[in-house]
C-alpha cells in the first residue's frame, strides 16, 4: 500500500483539522476513519461556539483551520451571546444542520489535494524503537507513515450506558476501538477512564412551542470566519423552557436508577456540562434548570434537549422529559445515553501534542481527555501543524497563554493534566481582554500565513485591517472636539454626561454611550471605516485602561515563558528541589520557567531553585 | 412505554415501506432502527430500478408506496434501459444521491401521522402462546404491539469479511443483531446462512474519464412515480469501462486469496450479481466484463464500481481496480467486502408474509432471503398492508403472478423458497407482456385506493386514463383510412409497407414504423391524447396479438388460482399422494391449487389427487 508522510486516525473534529492542516502544508496525508458517512459527526449537541468555545473557533479560523468556515456553511441558527457584557465574553454560537455540517466537511476533505481518505478500522500502531512507523488495520493492511496523529474520540474501549445496561460501542451506533486501546497500553501509554453523556432527542411534532420562549436566529449577518462572505440563510428557532417541581419529583424518586447512583459508570464525567442526574444529586433543592430545545437540522424533526442530559433508563427519561412545560406529550426519538471510554491523560504529551514515549505519535481531541468539538478541533489543528513542522525539521509552533485560548488549552492539558473531561471556559484565560473573539485574526493570522495555511490575499486583508486600526486610532487621538452647544446637546441626546474642555475624538469614543457611527456627528473629520475596524476602534478606546494593564501583565508573563528549560535536564540531580517537585518536573518536562511555575505541586521556592540552577548552567555553558 | 398496533423493526427499504403503509392505513405504528442517521441507507449500489426491479418500483408506487417518489426526489442520473427491445422489458434505472435518498425518506417517515420513529437495538421478540406481543430492546424496554414486522436486513448474526479477516457486523459500520437471531431460533424459526458482497468505492479525482465511455443521464423528463410531476435536476454522468487480460491475470494469480476459495465464506451468494471472484472462477477464459463507474452523490467524490464486487484482501482489490482502463491510478476510499448473515428461509411464511409458527409476526426484505432494495421494499409494503388488514379483520391482500411482479416475487418465495439470495428478473414472470412498467398504475392503483394508500385524486386520474385508453382505442378502431395516394406516400416516408385496402387507424398504428403522433397525418380525426395514453394505445395495438394470447393464459391460470385450498387440511391423511408431495404440501400449505402446482416435488398427478379430494370435500360439505 502507498506510504504517507502523515496518517490521521479518525475523522471527527480533531482528525479533520489535523488532516487538512497537514495536507495544506504540502505533505502526503492519509485520513482513516471507521465510517466515511460519519465524518465530522456531532454525536452530542449540533452546535458550535458559545463562550470561550466560540473564541477557539475564530482562532482556528485565523490559523487557517476549517471549523469556522464549515459552521458558516451549515448553521441554521446563530446568535451573539453576552452582548450586554464586555467584549471579552461576547461569544458567537450557532446551531448547525447536523448533516450539512458533515457533508460540507466531507466535501472539503475529499477535494483537498495531498489528502487521501479511506474507511477502515485501525487496530494497531506500528512502532520500532519507540518511533511510530505506521498503522495496521483490521483487514491486516499496513500503511507506513513518518508521523501518526490519533484522534479517535471516545472509541478507545468505549461502552454505551443507558440505565443499568452497558454495551460495547464507541458511541451510539459506532464500533469501539478495543484492539487499538490494547495496542496503546502495550507500548507503555497510560490510559484512564472518562465518561460523557448526551440528552434524549425528541420529535418536533410532539412539542407545544406556545408554552416555551421562542429564540429565533439573529437577524444580523453573523458569521464565524473572517475569510468568508456572509450568505443569507434559512434558519430555525430554538425554544427555552425550564424544569420545575415536577421534574425534581421524577428525578428524586428515580435517582437510584441513575447510572451515577448505581455505580455502573466508572469514569468521571464533565463538570461543566453536567447531566440532569448530577444536577439533581448536587443541588436537590434547586427547582428550575434551563432546557433549550434546539433543532438538529432543516430536514429533520429531531430536537436536542440542551440541559436534559441523562443516561437514566428509557422509561424514566420519558417521564423526565414530559415533566417539562411544553414537552408534556413529547416522544423520544433517541434516548439519552452515556459513553465511557479510555483517554490518554495529557501529561504524557509534549506541548506540540507529540507523545513523550513514542516519537512521531501525536494525539488530539477527546482522546486527550477534553470534551467539546472546538477543543478537539483546536488540538487537531495544532497536532497537524506540529507534525509537519517536525517532519520538515522546523521549529515547533507552541502558542502562548497570552496568544490565544488554544495556547491556554494546550498549556493547561500538558501542564496540569485533567481529572475530568476538560472544557474551555473564559475563566481559564488570564488575559481574556486581549484574547477576544473579535481580534483572533489580528492575533493569529500572521502565524497561519507563515505556515502556509492562510492565503496571501487573506493575510493582506488582515494586515490592512491592522494598519487601518492603527492609523485611524492615531487620527481619533488627533481630532479635537470642543464643548460647543451643539456637542453638549448631542451628548445629552446620547444620554452621556457633559463636556467641560476640548478633548480628542478618541476620548469621546471612550464613553460607553457613544458608538463609532456617532462620531461623524461630533466631527465631520471622523474617519470613515469598515464595520470591523470601527468595532476594534471602539474596543481599543473604551477599554484602553484595562487593555494596557493586561498588556503589561503579558510582558511579565512573557519574560517567564521565554526562560527556556532544556529538555534533557536531569531533575533527579537537583537535590535542592523538593522530592514532589523533582518528580512532577521530571514527569511534565516543562519547556519554560513559566510553564514550570504552573505545575501543581511545584512551589515558588522550587521555581527559584530551578532558575538559579539554569543561570548557573548557562554561565557554565558560556565559560 | 406507549403501546402500538404495529411495530416495524428496521428502517431499511423494507421497513420504511412497511411502516408507512401501516401508518397510512390508520393504525398506530412504531418503527425502531439501529441508527436514525441510517434510514433507507443503500449499503451497496446507490441505484434503483433496472429490468424487473424498475417494474417493482412502479408497482410499489401504484399501490401507494414511497420508493418511486423518493428516488424521483433524489436521482442524479436516470435512463430508460432496453428501449431497443419490446415494451415488456423497458426498464427505468436511476442512480441516487445516496444521502439525499436517505434524508428524503427520513423526512417522509418523520412527517407521517400515526408513525413514531425511535433509535434502539431490538434484542428479543415478546411471544406468548406462539403469538407475538411486542419487542424488547437492549436497554430493557418493552414495546407492546399487536403485530410485529421484522425487516432487519443482513444484521442477523452478521459478519463482515475482507480477505481472510472476518468480524462481527451487520454491514460495514453497523452492529450485528446477535441476540435477535438467538431469540428467533428459540421460538422455532429456522435460520440459514447467505452471503452478499459490495465492490470498492474509489476517489473520483483519481480516475481518467477519457479512457472510458461516458453515460450521461437521459435528457428526457423521466421519472418513476405516476403521481409526482417531473422536476428539473442536476445530474452526474456514469462511465463504462471493461476488465481485460490484466484484470484476469491479477485475479487468476490471486484467486486463492478470495474468501470464496479459502472457504471462509459459509453462506451462498447471489447468482445474478456475482462478484468478480466468482466470475473469474466460473469463466476463467472470459476476458472482458463490464465495469460501470457510478457516482454516489452530488457532494461526494466516491464512485461505485458496478461489476467489480469483491471481498479479496485490500491489496489485491487495489491491484484489480488498477488493472482496469481508466482506473490505473485509482485510490480506494472504502474497500469492497462481503457480509454473511442469517436469513429466514421463506417457506416458513404465509403468502401474507406472516410467519407460520408465530402469529402476528411478519418478516420482509433481505431477512427473507432476497437481495436488492426493490425486492425488500415490495415485501415491506405487502407485510405492512397485510398486518393492518389482519388487525382489522379484513381479507388479506395476496397479489397474483398475473397481477404484478410483486405477486411473482412473493409467490416464488413462499412456494419455492430460495437457496441463494433471490433477485427479481423479468424471466421469472410468465405474463411479462401484461406486467409492464408502463401500466403498473392501471394494474394496481385501484387496489392501493381501496386500501386507503392512494388518494381519491390520484385514483381518479388513473381511472380517467383507463377510460381515455378504452374510448380512444374504440375510436381508433372506428376511424377508417383509405389507401389514397397521400396515405401511401406517407407510409413510404415512414419506411412502412404499402396499403391495399381501407383499414382502421388502429391497424395503421399496429405497424412498428408508425407512432401515435403520426396518426394525425393519416386522419385529422385521430384523437388528441396525453403522452401516457398515447403510449398505451401504441402498445395495445402493436402487441394486440401477443397480449390477447397472454390474457387467455392468465384466464386459465386464474382458474387454478381460484381453486382455494383450506388451510386446515391434514395432508398426512391424503394417502393417495406420494410421500414427498404430502410433506411438501404440509410444509408450504398452499392457498390454491395453482400455488400447489408450483411447489417443486409436487407432480401433476399429485395435483389431480388433490383436486379430486377437494371436490369430494366440497360435495360432502354441500350435502
Ligand atoms: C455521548 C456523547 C456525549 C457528549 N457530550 C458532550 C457534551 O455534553 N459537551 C461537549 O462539549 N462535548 C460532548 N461530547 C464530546 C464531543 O462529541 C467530542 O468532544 C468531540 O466529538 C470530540 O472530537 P474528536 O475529534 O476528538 O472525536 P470524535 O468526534 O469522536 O471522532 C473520532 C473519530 O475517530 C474515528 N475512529 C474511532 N476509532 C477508530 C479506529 N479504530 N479506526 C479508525 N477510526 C476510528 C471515529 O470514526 C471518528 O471519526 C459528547 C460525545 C459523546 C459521544
Ligand atoms: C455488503 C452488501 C452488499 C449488497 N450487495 C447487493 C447487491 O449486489 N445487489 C443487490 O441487489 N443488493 C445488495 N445488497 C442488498 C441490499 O442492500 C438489501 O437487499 C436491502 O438493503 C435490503 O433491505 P432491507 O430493508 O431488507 O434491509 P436493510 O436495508 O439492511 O435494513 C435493515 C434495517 O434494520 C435495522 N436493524 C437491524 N438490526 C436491528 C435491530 N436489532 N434492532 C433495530 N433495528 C435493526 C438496520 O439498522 C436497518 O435499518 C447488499 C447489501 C450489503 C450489506
Amino acid at each position: 500500500m502507498t506510504d504517507y508522510d502523515i496518517i490521521v486516525v479518525g475523522a471527527g473534529h480533531a482528525g479533520c483539522e489535523a488532516a487538512l492542516a497537514a495536507a495544506r502544508m504540502g505533505v502526503k496525508t492519509l485520513i482513516l476513519t471507521l465510517n466515511a458517512d460519519h465524518i465530522a459527526l456531532m454525536p452530542c449537541n449540533p452546535s458550535i461556539g458559545g463562550p470561550a468555545k466560540g473564541h477557539i473557533v475564530r482562532e482556528i479560523d485565523a490559523l487557517g483551520g476549517e471549523m469556522a468556515k464549515n459552521i458558516d456553511k451549515s448553521y441554521i441558527n446563530i446568535r451573539m451571546l453576552n452582548t450586554s457584557k464586555g467584549p471579552a465574553v461576547h461569544a458567537l454560537r450557532a446551531q448547525a444542520d447536523k448533516h450539512k455540517y458533515q457533508y460540507e466537511m466531507t466535501k472539503v476533505l475529499q477535494e483537498q489535494e495531498n489528502l487521501d481518505l479511506k474507511q477502515t478500522i485501525v487496530t494497531d500502531l506500528v512502532i520500532e524503537d519507540n518511533i511510530v512507523k505506521g498503522v495496521k488495520t483490521i483487514t491486516g493492511v499496513t500503511y507506513a507513515a513518518k508521523k501518526v496523529i490519533l484522534t479517535t474520540g471516545t472509541s478507545l474501549d468505549g461502552r454505551v450506558i443507558i440505565g443499568d445496561v452497558k454495551y460495547t460501542g464507541g458511541r451510539q451506533g459506532e464500533f469501539a476501538a478495543i484492539d487499538l486501546a490494547k495496542s496503546l497500553k502495550e507500548v507503555g501509554i497510560n490510559l484512564e477512564r472518562f465518561q460523557t453523556a448526551t440528552p434524549p432527542r425528541i420529535d418536533k411534532s410532539t412539542i407545544e412551542p406556545k408554552k416555551m420562549t421562542l429564540h429565533p436566529s439573529s437577524e444580523e449577518p453573523l458569521k464565524f470566519s473572517f475569510f468568508r462572505e456572509y450568505e443569507g440563510r434559512e434558519t430555525r428557532p430554538c425554544w427555552l423552557t425550564y424544569t420545575g417541581e415536577k421534574t425534581r419529583e421524577v428525578m428524586v424518586e428515580n435517582i437510584e436508577h441513575s447510572p451515577l447512583s448505581t455505580g455502573i459508570v466508572e469514569g468521571s464525567g464533565p463538570r461543566y456540562c453536567p447531566s440532569i442526574d448530577r444536577k439533581i444529586m448536587r443541588f436537590p433543592d434547586k427547582l428550575t434548570h434551563q432546557v433549550f430545545v434546539e433543532p438538529e437540522g432543516l430536514y429533520t424533526n429531531e430536537l436536542y434537549l440542551n440541559g436534559l442530559t441523562t443516561s437514566m433508563p428509557e422509561e424514566i427519561q420519558l417521564k423526565v422529559v414530559r415533566s417539562v412545560p411544553g414537552l408534556e406529550n413529547a416522544e423520544i426519538m433517541r434516548p439519552g445515553y452515556a459513553v465511557e471510554y479510555e483517554y490518554i491523560p495529557p501529561y504524557q504529551l509534549k506541548p506540540t501534542m507529540e507523545n513523550k514515549v513514542i516519537a512521531g505519535l501525536y494525539t488530539a481531541g477527546q482522546l486527550n481527555g477534553t470534551s467539546g468539538y472546538e477543543e478537539a478541533a483546536a488540538q487537531g489543528l495544532m497536532a497537524g501543524i506540529n507534525a509537519v513542522l517536525n517532519l520538515k525539521g522546523e521549529e515547533p509552533l507552541i502558542l502562548k497563554r497570552s496568544d490565544s485560548y488554544i495556547g491556554v488549552l494546550i498549556d493547561d492539558l500538558v501542564t496540569k493534566g485533567t481529572n475530568e473531561p476538560y472544557r474551555m471556559l473564559t475563566s481559564r484565560a488570564e488575559y481574556r481582554l486581549i484574547l477576544r473573539q473579535d481580534n483572533a485574526d489580528l492575533r493569529l493570522t500572521p502565524i497561519g500565513y507563515k505556515l502556509g495555511l492562510i492565503s496571501e490575499e487573506n493575510y493582506n486583508k488582515v494586515e490592512a485591517k491592522r494598519r487601518a486600526i492603527k492609523e485611524n486610532l492615531a487620527k481619533l487621538n488627533e481630532i479635537t472636539v470642543t464643548p460647543t452647544k451643539e456637542v453638549r446637546e448631542l451628548l445629552e441626546e446620547l444620554g452621556s454626561g457633559g463636556l467641560k474642555k476640548a478633548v480628542s475624538l478618541a476620548t469621546i469614543l471612550e464613553r460607553p454611550e457613544v458608538s463609532y457611527k456617532d462620531l461623524k456627528r461630533f466631527s465631520p473629520e471622523a474617519p470613515e471605516v469598515d464595520e470591523e475596524v470601527g468595532e476594534q476602534l471602539e474596543i481599543e478606546t473604551k477599554y484602553r485602561g484595562y487593555i494596557s494593564r493586561q498588556l503589561k501583565q503579558v510582558d511579565k508573563f512573557k519574560y517567564m515563558e521565554e526562560k527556556k528549560i532544556p529538555q534533557d535536564i536531569d531533575y533527579h540531580q537537583l537535590t535542592n528541589l523538593r522530592k514532589e517537585a523533582r518528580e512532577k518536573l521530571d514527569n511534565i518536562r516543562p519547556i519554560s520557567i513559566g510553564q514550570a511555575s504552573r505545575i501543581s505541586g511545584v512551589s515558588p521556592a522550587d521555581i527559584s531553585v530551578l532558575m538559579i540552577y539554569l543561570e548557573e548552567m548557562q554561565r557554565g555553558g558560556e565559560e
